[in-house]
C-alpha cells in the first residue's frame, strides 16, 4: 500500500520538475508511511525513501513506518548543512521540491541556503492523491462515520432539563474514548439557542435551550480517519418558523445530493443547495461552502463552494452540510458524507435527517 | 489591557523597522485581541488597530474582541489587491512586518505581491512579550494547574485491574470538561509499561500493567491558559530499579528547581538536571529539554534545554520535567510548572512528588 502511494507520488515528479519531494505536512507524511506521531519530515526520491525525526520518535517509527524508509535522526541538526549531505546519492538530487502551502517562511530561508540542491515549490501533490480514496480507505471512513452515529445517539439520549451544551462535549469525548475511537476529529460543536447562529460555535455552560435549534457537529477519528457529522434537533417543542427553515436546509442537501456525479464541478454541486436556500428567501443567511473532502484530515479537498472549479472524481469523499443561519436567534445545519461513485453519491451515514424533536 | 499590550508592541516597531504589524499567529491574536476563533489576522498600527476575519467569526468578534479593534470582513477577499486598500490609511503603512514563523510560503508569495507596501520579516514580537507573564494571567494559569491536579488525582482513583490506557484517557477528559475546563490543552499521554518509554506516547487499549512505570502527562485548558503536568506511578508494586530511576529524576528535577533565578541562562538549568542524570549513568536516556514555557499556548518561550541561550525573566511561567527512559522497558518523568519570581521559583504545582504506588 505504501509501495504503491509513493510510486504514484514519484510518478508526478517529472511533471512537477523536480528529483526528489520533501514531504513536511503530517497527514502526507502518514499517508506515505504511516508514522502518526508529531515531528518528522520525509525525503522521497524514485529510489530511496529517507525518514528524518529526533530521538524522542524513533521507537515509535519503527513500530509504525513502512520497512521502505529508512530511519535518519536530526536531533538538533541543521537539514541543509547536517542532514542532507549525509544521506548517500543525495548530492545527485538536483531539484528537490517543497510543499509550499506547509512550509513558513523561516523554513524556506534554510532551505534557499542550499548550495548544492534548488529546491522547488510544489502544491498539492500528495493531496491530490489523497483525494482519490482505495476502498480500504472508504471502509475506514465508513466505519468513522458508524462510530460517530451511535456516539451521537447516545449522547442524545443523555440530554435532560439540567445538561449544558458542556456536558454534551463531555459525553461526546467520552463516549467516542469507551468506544475505541483515537479521539474526535475536532472540537465537538455542539450549540443551543443564539449560540446555534454561529457556524464554528464554541460549547458554552448554558443550559439547553427548548423551543430552539439545537446543533451537534461532531467527529471521531478513527483507524487514522475522520467522520464529521451535524445534526440539529430540538429540544422539547420545534416552532413552526424553526420547522420550516429545517425543511428547507434537508431539502438544499438533498438536492445537492441528487446532483453529484464524477465530473461535475464542485460549485455545480454548491449551486444546487445554495439555490434552494436563495429561492426560500435566506440566501444572505447560508454564508459558507457546501461540503469539503474528509480523509486523513477533516478538512481536505476536494471542496464544494462557490470558488471550487474542480471536478469531482471516483473515490472523493466528501461532506454535504448547508445550513441557515440567523444571527441572534440560532441556525440549522445537516451534514452526511458520501462518496462519489461511478454511477453517483453513496451516502456513508445512515441515520435519517427528518426532523427531530427530543426530550 | 488589550491596550497595554498593543501598546507594547508598537513600541517595538521602531527597532523591528516597521510602521504596522501583521498578526497571523492565532495565540497572539488572541493575547493581544481576545479572539479565541480560528481563522483570523489583526494589523497593527500605533494609531489603529483592524480585525479580519469572515463571515463566520463575525458575531464571535462582536462578543470578544476589543473594542479598539474595527473588524473588517475578508470573506474570499485578496489581502493585498482589495482587503489592505480598503483600509482608510493603510497607504502610509511603507513597512508592515509580518511573522516570518507562521506565515507559510504561499503567504509570503501574497504579501510580496504589494506594490505600496513593503513586507518586512520579524520574528517573536508578541511571543516575547507574552513570555512575561501578569498577575493576573499567573492566577489562570494556576487555576489550570490546580484544576489538572484534581482531575488527575480523581483518574488515579479509578484506576482498577481492567483499567486501560485509553479508559485513563477517556477520564481525564470527561472530568476536565464536567469541572469546567474549556478542555485538554494536548492530548493526555497515558502510558504504561515499555510504551512509557516513548516521551511522547500515543495511548493504546493495553491494561495498565502492574510493577511498570505508568505515566501520565496532561494539561487542562481554563480561560484561554493552560497546564502541563507529569506524574509516573505505579500500579500495585514498584520493583526496586524503577524506584532507584525514579529517585534519579527527582533529584534532578529538585536540583533544577533549587538554580532558577532571574538571570540564569535556560541552558544552565537543564544543566543542573542532565548533570544529575549524567552522574548516575542515564545521561543517554534524557533525550529532551529539560522544559518550556507555558501560557495561551502548552509550549512557548522561553525554553530550559542545552541550546537555550536566553535568560530566565521575572514573570516566567516554565515546566521543569526531566525523564529517564529505557527503550524497550519504560520510562519516568515528573514535570511541575513553575513562575520565575525576583527571589527564585514558585511552584505552580501543590501536589508531591515522591514515588506512589497505587492500586
Amino acid at each position: 500500500m505504501y509501495n504503491q502511494r509513493n510510486e504514484q507520488l514519484c510518478a508526478k515528479f517529472e511533471e512537477a520538475g523536480i528529483d526528489a519531494l520533501l514531504v513536511t505536512t503530517l497527514p502526507n507524511i502518514m499517508y506515505l508511511s504511516g508514522f502518526t506521531g508529531s515531528t518528522a519530515m520525509v525525503l522521497i526520491t524514485p529510489t530511496k525513501r529517507w525518514f528524518l525525526t529526533d530521538f524522542r520518535y524513533h521507537t515509535q517509527v519503527a513500530q509504525q513506518v513502512d520497512k521502505s524508509f529508512e530511519l535518519v535522526d536530526n536531533t538538533g541538526k541543521n537539514l541543509i548543512k547536517v542532514v542532507l549531505p549525509s544521506l548517500p546519492g543525495s548530492e545527485s538530487l538536483q531539484r528537490i521540491g517543497f510543499e509550499s502551502t506547509n512550509v513558513s517562511y523561516d523554513m524556506w530561508g534554510l532551505l534557499s541556503s542550499a548550495e548544492n540542491h534548488e529546491f522547488v515549490s510544489t502544491k498539492g501533490l500528495v493531496e491530490d492523491l489523497r483525494e482519490i480514496k482505495s476502498e480500504a480507505e472508504i471502509e475506514l471512513l465508513r466505519a468513522a462515520v458508524l462510530l460517530n452515529e451511535v456516539v451521537w445517539q447516545e449522547v442524545v439520549g443523555t440530554l435532560g432539563a439540567d445538561t449544558t451544551e458542556a456536558d454534551l462535549v463531555a459525553e461526546i469525548e467520552y463516549r467516542a474514548r469507551k468506544r475505541g475511537a483515537s479521539g474526535t476529529s475536532f472540537d465537538p460543536i455542539v450549540a443551543s439557542g443564539a449560540n446555534s447562529s454561529k457556524p464554528h460555535a464554541r460549547f458554552t455552560q448554558e443550559r439547553i435551550v427548548p423551543g430552539t435549534p439545537l446543533t451537534f457537529d461532531m467527529g471521531m477519528l478513527l483507524g487514522g480517519y475522520c467522520s464529521d457529522m451535524t445534526r440539529t434537533v430540538f429540544f422539547r417543542d420545534c416552532p413552526e418558523k424553526w420547522a420550516n427553515i429545517y425543511n428547507i436546509v434537508k431539502l438544499a442537501k438533498d438536492s445537492a445530493n441528487d446532483a453529484v456525479m464524477p465530473g461535475k464541478l464542485g460549485k455545480e454541486i454548491d449551486a444546487v443547495a445554495r439555490q434552494v436556500i436563495i429561492d426560500a428567501g435566506y440566501g444572505d443567511k447560508f454564508g459558507h461552502g457546501l461540503g469539503h473532502g474528509v480523509g486523513l484530515e477533516v478538512h481536505e479537498g476536494p471542496r464544494l463552494a462557490q470558488v471550487a472549479n474542480m471536478q469531482l472524481r471516483v473515490g472523493n469523499v466528501l461532506t454535504n452540510e448547508p445550513g441557515i443561519y440567523l444571527p441572534g436567534e440560532g441556525g440549522i445545519r445537516i451534514e452526511d458524507m458520501f462518496v462519489v461513485r461511478a454511477d453517483g453519491p453513496e451516502n456513508l451515514n445512515t441515520l435519517s435527517t427528518d426532523l427531530l424533536v427530543v426530550g
